[in-house]
């Protein structure tokens, strides 16, 4: 009688900076990732919803949805990284370099950048940069992010800090336009509002109106088919109290996806500039969103601009736009404050 | 803060008629869209599960379900027709035109056709002809459906009433069958059933026997999957019974895929005649269906037939053939009254 | 009023040794089949995930998984054979003998080979052997089952017995490798773990560690998108404990993909040497499984073995390994038992 065939993950003292770790499987996407996507979130996105919006848009076909992308190549980190993690502590860097089309296959690389463990001995934090590739092994995104590991031998010597410096916001001109991407012919109508990035001003603030109460099956469907395989979203005996924490992305996707509802042109993500999930989230909480715009910025292909947005999820109970309490620290009803890069028309 | 950017729906004050509506946002249907219908209904139509036995009967390729192709179309009309509906009033002279592929793109577009204000002044009843387009402008289908409205401005003078003449039942000789349909090789072994149109009588019952329990789950991923995005459907603290009211469309669905059972070579739905959702159906409740024979009908083309049938969904409790009471009312376990016209082998 | 156009289902005495039985209704997959699948079962192996590493072992595309194609070709047989079964009883002989990919279409058949009366008058067993077939009419897979279906007429006079002599196990030379397969340039990083055939043990047993708590919405999901539509699994209101039965294969692909987590490389499905459900499975339940080496073999594909495995999945509560009890029969906790050859890197 054996375990020692199935994966115990990797603890903070098997990490070294500069180790490149490929991440099991590579997956295949279809039709089929793009209609339960829709399905998951009320996503409605017309440049990932239509093949011929896209085309006028100066793309082959409707891509699957950026975040999607992002789960797809995020879920391959999970058995590598993040299987004895007692904490996700941000992201930073992140930028979608690339469109995912049907028929696309990707799998994910991530290279140690940082380590430092923590004074009680007992855990550390690792930094990762992680890259999303095709098929063609073109980079389609890539992003930082750090977690809190457990070490699994305590008596392991702590490694040279490495702290490596991210950038606060990914800069504008950094960000990555799909090539041919052309916004001229932009149908307003029907991508859903008449909002084009002049409309915005900076500082305001958008109620996303909606919200959607969350079901045990729907967010297990969800990590699953990002191949996100950690128990804690799924066995409901691994936690004392008998609850499935919901996967941060499935938060993240339906906070995304209800900010449509005053962003409907806010079409493509292309960069991630923070991200905190400030609170669990579990099944019957009520996920609603609001957004602010933090910044806007000119790209060189037509017609398209970008915007800077902080997205904001709550559940159940929040004050309107509730966000931080006066000591800096989120309110219990706050579960994500994610600060991306969209592209929207001018 | 503002809610500003955010869809607040139209009031009735705000349609005219004779104003046509293009909705948002066109949608791709892909081979995943149908995996997902058959797995939210127990959908078996042999023509629409098997790309084999649509060629026999004629067609490229198996389409995508007919009420999936129903709920696209109709979804993109909420933000725009019920939003601030009180109630769904009902439908007419609804015909599908086109089968709808994978690989197509559906759109939608409404006409105002009619309106009038209630006596209370508070409401109106909104009439729209609603069409879908695929994205060769062709028209996949069209419908009239009728909602009550809220009024936004109480204060807004009353139209001239306009109430459109609608046909209690589309006329047989206005079915539209889709070309190169045949069912002269028809095999019934396959479909399931050995029952062809001969073998129907007019004022024949039939109880479909199956029950499904809905969850809130299932209905929620549905609604999604056509972005309806009601807010009554997901947000459990919307209501102040704390329930997430199941969309409409999704007990049509379930009640027509039950009566498979019965009815396996009532292949293709190619009108809607008029329907009530007779009462509200919740997640918990245990949905079956029974049909009626209301006529029968030729066609023009080689082995198809048309048969008019009444559909009943109604839930637990609810004694054989539940409809109506002596009082013309619906009984309370009656959750939808549905009249179509389907295509079957003669 | 009338229910004669349903399907009543057969009878024991409906049976007759010789009978072939081809089921309705044919199905064409789709990556909608493969996305869905890989949402309700935390599936993994990298060559049903990846068309690109399908290609390096020799295939020209990522197949449908093994087991989803198996409930394709089971589902159909349901109505015709198992809709007034008192018991599932057993499973033998069970082969692949093709892959399928998306766009193929699958329909059934069965020959019954085997009839035997129970001594009460009341039931018997009866023993099919099922086929399924693709487009071409080439076995894609075949597998004998019997199962305990009551009398409709308790007069019918009992048919002369007839038990077929089936094999305990497939004998491994009469395992079908696809053609093409190659695991010569095996990529063991990208499939998620590094062990091959030879470093498994016959009698060594493996703790597959992660687990799944079940939801309602799920496996009514799952079951329906085989088109397996027996009541019990989806109507409420049916048992008279209001629980619904989850189908027995929902078990046998949750635990085959939680197996990945030690068996990573246990790649495909090429025989089902028996299977028992030995206890119902519901609900709230958690599923685990524990994997037994069976036996290992050579095939004639270069780099590629075979692994003979008995696959176990338990709900919570039971002890680690649990199977049988002294008087052998299976302990309470115990929810199945598969014994199963697979195609593995040597």
């Amino acid at each position: 009688m054996t375990k020692a065939k199935t994966n115990p993950g990797r603890f903070f003292e098997d990490y070294k900076v500069g180790q490149v770790i490929r991440h099991a499987v590579p997956r295949t996407v279809s039709g089929g990732e793009r209609a339960m996507y829709h399905a998951l979130y009320p996503a409605r996105g017309a440049l990932y919803s239509s093949d011929e919006f896209a085309r006028v848009a100066g793309l082959p076909s409707a891509p699957i949805d950026d975040l999607a992308a992002f789960h797809v190549v995020f879920g391959k980190t999970v058995p590598d990284v993040s299987l004895n993690a007692v904490a996700n502590l941000g992201y930073a860097e992140g930028r979608w370099l690339k469109p995912v089309y049907p028929g696309d296959t990707l799998r994910s690389e991530s290279e140690v950048i940082g380590l430092k463990e923590n004074s009680n001995g007992k855990s550390g934090v690792v930094y990762v940069r992680t890259t999303g590739l095709n098929q063609y092994d073109h980079k389609v995104m890539e992003y930082v992010r750090w977690v809190m590991v457990r070490k699994g031998d305590l008596a392991a010597p702590a490694p040279e800090a490495v702290v490596p410096a991210l950038a606060k916001v990914v800069d504008p001109k950094d960000l990555v336009v799909p090539t041919g991407l052309d916004f001229s012919n932009y149908d307003f109508t029907l991508a859903g509002e008449p909002h084009r990035l002049g409309d915005y001003q900076i500082g305001e603030k958008i109620d996303h109106v909606d919200g959607v109460t969350i079901e045990e099956a729907e967010h297990m469907i969800a990590t699953r088919l990002w191949q996100n395989t950690a128990k804690v979203h799924f066995d409901a005996t691994f936690r004392e109290d008998g609850k499935r924490l919901i996967y941060g992305g499935h938060v993240i996707s339906m906070a995304r996806a209800l900010s449509f509802n005053g962003l409907a042109n806010a079409q493509m993500i292309v960069a991630l500039n923070g991200g905190a999930h400030a609170n669990p989230c579990f099944a019957g909480d009520t996920v609603k969103a609001w957004s602010e715009v933090l910044d806007v910025a000119e790209t060189a292909a037509p017609g398209v601009g970008a915007i800077r947005l902080r997205l904001v999820a709550t559940k159940q109970g929040a004050a309107p736009f509730a966000y931080k309490g006066e000591d800096g620290k989120y309110a219990p009803e706050v579960l994500l404050d994610l600060d991306y890069w969209a592209l929207m028309p001018v």
